[in-house]
């Protein structure tokens, strides 16, 4: 085991390797793969079904000069295994350990931090049209799945790909997945194409050409130029139509894991002065049977036992997933207008009940958080009640259509923002901070945060009933339950009684003032705690009556402090003379970690809220 | 003249015109278009290359029962005049006056109030989806410009069209532009299609087979439903493909100046139970000689002079965009590094001469600010100098990717958000007054915004040699000169000394904040102006030190208060017992009227900031 893995684990190290030594180290290269994430936990389908075109990539480029783009990023494992980060695996997604992602802090070979999908191909563009300028001399390659091909900047991307006339290599890795089976359009034209189309024998054409020219000598290198050239038309086929109808010379479907087939077609792409897409066929979870046949549940997976392929679970309370999963099925049972709307992550945003139970209500629109947003608008429009969910960074994409197709219109649309505050492992690109800022500028939009799984439920009820948007933010991960009390529109709650100290929180943050709240008990300090529930409309008056005879307000949230509960609470009360400190995540990007290790390290767990209260009352 | 126009401008006026009448009704309309925008200003070439169409929609279908859809909108003026709105021409865009976009309050007939891009198919979907759901019976078409196609979500729209299996229909309204003329690869290939394909005669079709029914009585009926029914392959044409291969049914070309034509295809259209697209050819400036041949400067134009086509100009001093161009301009010339990247606004954003000085260095991506601001990523990452030019309102269309894939790379890209703050006559959908606070939560971001026109530009060398992402907002209108005074990084200046009143302020605030302070002194008031010049680093030491021997601090920004100069500087002196009152734009969405006038009736004029400060003094 590890023969050659050990020893060949940088580029160079591939350059000279027979095709049948690279076959040898798939093997080793998926067995470590399996091996390793079954104890850390991390993605795992994506990067079985990569070795291959990773291993194509980095034998037949020169990177770090040549740059290799990987769309999103999760499907790096192999490429960091591949250019001396091996030993990074040990820590992998763990505090200050190795990324799951694409980090130019950890490697040159890595060219930007990436996590949200469909942009390599627009980046890349940037260093092509870059290095043109610059007159210089490198290869750009973007490698980009079948699922983050939907997302539409992909596709503003390739519409203006032909007017930079730019070298660039854009390789389509379709597995038919993004995190689910992929739908839509584009999709069934790939499946057609897989379907009807033998793959291209590049070997046997190029074999077939290059026995007319001499193997050895100067010669040689002409003979292979010929050869190439003579062969490129033979390899575009028509096919390609929708890529070519845009300008862009399309090759394939190849076997995405025939290493020849791979290096032959890239190096044909290689001579090309102009953008070309290469078409390569994948499968997700390749070579580990588990992932094979089930490739969504392999995905993103925490750590499992690599023999059964069966998760190594904690017990645990039902996910915040779990609780608006069921509530909204339940919701539906009895409300025949609610529907559902994800963009590609139904598993994810457990909605997976919800789509077994009512499946002609639950729109999977692929990776287009835009769309999902505007056709929820359209919905909401014509009488439906549409609840869209999705990961809070994810949102991000939506920002414009918020505002404009939602907000404007005063729709009665859901948003129910999953994986809201810290997320841990995922890292910079994956915590969903900056929510409650972006939504809380947003006129009309009434921004809610549950404490608990109770108080989700409770707000769904509350979103139901509501006939303008609305959004509903909750964390990663278990739900506590605190108390069952019922929500009113617009109101705090009264939590904890206090005198001196008054903490402001919100969401998960609710349960951390409260452990704060005992933990400076037991040293004589009565502090009262509210849950502000409600970002907008907030709780004026709560909040002012709160002032009147404190010492000092304390907020906290799991968000930054620009646009957030802070900040709105600061412009409420600045005038009523009252101290405040507000605890926030800082303006910066936030490294991957448990969520625990990274409130702590922020000042955000309970203990540090304690001790920052007791410090600001030492003043 | 107005022989037909004036009796006929309601939907059900049209059904039973000829077309022979119709066609006259097209030169009232035209006639009527041009006199009316002359006055007013307005949008006139998009709604001169729309009238036959919006003939044609209105005809044909049933509105306002059937929902017919325009993206963007400001080519609804012909939908306006034919759904009863005639009289608000002499109000248009005016304050209280009839908008120059759809709005549901306006009337029945619109059916959402929209002026981004590119949304048209996901809202339409939605409302086919619901209808569905709903058992309804009613036709759903959105009629989409090339232009509009270029962006994401478009695409993201088409992707998913054909899981829906709704019946809906899109117009592609092809007039080869957007603003300025469209580039890309879809242009392109409706370029080819364009040029290689003779229209389709959908009239010789139809009568030819007509004449085999009978031509009255209830076989009739049947009769036009079996042409209908023939001719159904006959028109779809294989150019369509790269529609077609996305699931949606392809019509087309056909003329989008012949109505008969367009009611017949229409016709065939509503017939089919599944997605269908309409390629309709039309020419934007349609029948008013100065804007065909111009179209872009008819785009959005103020008043002119009819006969001749020139601009009623008011001499004035030059607009904050041709400071920012000619700056730019004059940058590039010494800096082979600095580039510039529009999405299809190069004259709205003042990039002309640069286009013409540096062509080879001005990227004009198409409607496509995600991609557009992606590709700036990639531009700075391997070594250049980007300048986003773009309007503040559609910038928010790129939130995403200024937070991945330029903050978290912490990428020297520049963003010159044109437009910022209160736009005037575009309305609720241009103002750009959430800029502030979606960009202050962004990590690494520096934010600047300039008083004047030297100011802009010294905040453009600011901007030149930073390493990091940096945004400058300055208005739309023309630059006043304040000062000369050097910009020093992250420091405020202090403008105007004072006592007991200091007057924190922005951007085009400041201007409004000296004028209150000449108003206030005249009453014995000194009143202090900071012009804070950063919002991000903003100037903690400037602020800290003004409130110490101040009764009263005011903030001024043309931004929403959530996230934005006043909440900052909030939270910096909320514990220094200084009375704070923060001025901004309410939480809501803004009307149109002119820039001076919603100033004014929101409390950001001199007067009313001046009034506002003697009576938190009297308090």
């Amino acid at each position: 085991m590890n023969k050659f893995l050990r020893e060949h684990n940088f580029p160079e190290d591939l350059k000279n390797m027979t095709y049948e030594d690279l076959e040898l180290l798939t093997f080793e290269i998926r067995d470590f793969l399996v091996d390793s994430v079954s104890k850390t936990g991390g993605h795992l389908a994506s990067n079985l079904g990569a070795v291959e075109l990773t291993i194509a990539l980095l034998k037949t480029f020169d990177a770090p000069k040549d740059k290799i783009l990987w769309d999103v990023g999760h499907q790096t494992y192999v490429y960091k295994m591949l250019t001396g980060r091996m030993d990074g695996f040990k820590t992998l997604r763990q505090l200050d350990g190795m990324s799951g992602f694409p980090k130019v802090k950890e490697s040159d070979y890595d060219v930007f931090d990436t996590g949200h999908s469909s942009t390599s191909i627009s980046l890349g563009m940037g260093i092509a049209a870059a290095r043109d300028l610059q007159g210089e001399d490198y290869n750009v390659v973007s490698v980009i799945g079948d699922g983050s091909m939907t997302g539409g900047i992909a596709f503003e991307a390739l519409n203006n790909i032909n007017n930079l006339e730019s070298k660039m290599i854009i390789i389509l890795n379709d597995n038919g997945m993004s995190i689910s089976p992929n739908t839509g359009g584009l999709s069934s034209y790939l499946t057609k194409m897989r379907g009807t189309r033998k793959y291209i024998n590049m070997k046997a054409n190029i074999k077939k050409r290059m026995g007319r020219v001499p193997v050895i000598g100067d010669g040689m290198i002409s003979g292979v130029h010929n050869a190439k050239e003579s062969i490129k038309s033979a390899v575009i086929v028509e096919e390609g139509l929708f890529f070519e109808e845009l300008g862009i010379k399309y090759f394939g479907p190849i076997d995405g894991h025939n290493i020849e087939e791979l290096c032959e077609t890239l190096e044909v792409a290689k001579s090309f002065d102009k953008p070309v897409i290469i078409h390569a066929m994948t499968e997700k979870g390749k070579g580990y049977s588990k992932a094979e046949a089930n490739p969504s549940v392999f995905h993103g997976i925490g750590p499992f036992d690599p023999d059964t392929g069966k998760a190594i679970k904690k017990s645990s309370a039902p996910s915040y997933s779990k609780v608006f999963g069921d509530k909204l099925t339940a919701m539906a049972d009895n409300n025949d207008k609610i529907v559902a709307i994800s963009a590609a992550m139904i598993d994810g945003t457990g909605l997976e009940g919800f789509a077994k139970a009512h499946p002609d209500r639950m729109y999977d629109v692929g990776i287009a958080e835009g769309h999902a947003v505007a056709f929820a608008s359209g919905m909401a429009k014509a009488g439906i009640k549409p609840y869209v969910a999705v990961y809070s960074t994810f949102l991000q994409r939506a920002y414009d259509q918020l505002v404009e197709d939602i907000c404007l219109q005063n729709l009665p649309a859901v948003f129910c923002l999953d994986r809201a505050g810290i997320v841990g492992a995922d890292g910079e690109t994956h915590h969903g901070i900056l929510d409650l800022s972006y939504l809380s500028s947003m006129p009309n939009m009434t921004i809610m945060a549950p404490k608990d799984g109770p108080e989700l439920e409770n707000m769904m009820n509350i979103s139901e009933a509501m006939d303008g948007p609305c959004a509903i933010r909750y964390p990663r991960g278990s739900t506590p339950v605190i108390n069952e009390e019922p929500v009113v529109y617009g109101k705090a709650e009264y939590l904890r009684e206090g005198d001196e100290v008054v903490i402001w929180a919100i969401g998960s943050m609710v349960s951390h003032a409260l452990e704060a709240a005992d933990l400076l008990q037991a040293e004589g300090i009565n502090a009262a705690v509210y849950n502000a529930r409600f970002l907008k409309p907030i709780d004026d008056e709560a909040i002012r009556q709160s002032a009147k005879n404190a010492k000092l307000i304390m907020t906290i949230e799991d968000n930054v402090l620009s646009g957030g509960l802070g900040e709105a609470i600061d412009s409420i009360i600045i005038n009523e003379g009252v101290k405040i400190v507000n605890l926030s995540w800082p303006d910066q990007f936030i490294e991957h970690g448990t969520q625990a290790q990274l409130y702590e390290r922020y000042g955000l767990d309970s203990r540090s809220i304690a001790e920052r209260i007791k410090k600001e009352l030492e003043r």
